[in-house]
């Protein structure tokens, strides 16, 4: 049965979450969002693309930075109403310049920043 | 700085979306959502407890199937609008029974069930 990205659950904006993870490490890099076109574009370019909701068009992940991530699967989960790309991360993920954007964790009282930027 | 739930940034319907991942093995196994009620139980229990918006109710993970997420670290990313938490997740964590809920890859004009139900 091929693929049809309408098959997915899109919110009322239109928008499915989307878990990156690193595929070398396991590592989660971020989570963003895509409409139905950027899922579609995603599969057809293998770069991963998002939905921007602040700019409201297409986000080629890393396409000014350079931090590109190279698809190298997209999954969906049993609602169909969230995505896992497992990809290939070059450079860091997050804007900040860290390798993941969740580099804060919660221990008890404390904020610990868990992650450094990249150098 | 004393982490506070009301920090974070939620959506319109006051939820913010929640990865679940199993810390052995870093298989990412849900995606669902919180309101700052649920962070806060969540943090102070140490079983993992979503928002059900179907029920529009707390949703303590595995409270009647057993499948329990206990809670190892909750992060967040740097916009502060999407949660990681790092669990032991008991059994399955899909309703399928699979041990995540990302088990339909996307691989060219295939559907690839890439995970089975548990024994």
């Amino acid at each position: 049965m091929p693929f049809d990205p309408s098959q997915l659950n899109y919110n009322a904006d239109g928008l499915i979450p989307v878990i990156a993870q690193e595929q070398a490490t396991g590592e989660v890099l971020m989570l963003a969002w895509m409409n139905a076109a950027a899922v579609t574009r995603t599969l057809e370019t293998g770069k991963v693309t998002y939905w921007s909701r602040s700019r409201q068009d297409f986000w080629i992940k890393g396409e000014t930075s350079g931090h590109t991530q190279q698809l190298i699967e997209l999954r969906y989960d049993c609602d169909s109403d969230a995505l896992l790309a497992v990809v290939h991360q070059h450079g860091p993920a997050c804007h900040t310049n860290r390798r993941s954007c969740f580099y804060t964790a919660i221990r008890g009282d404390d904020l610990v920043e868990i992650m450094q930027p990249m150098a």
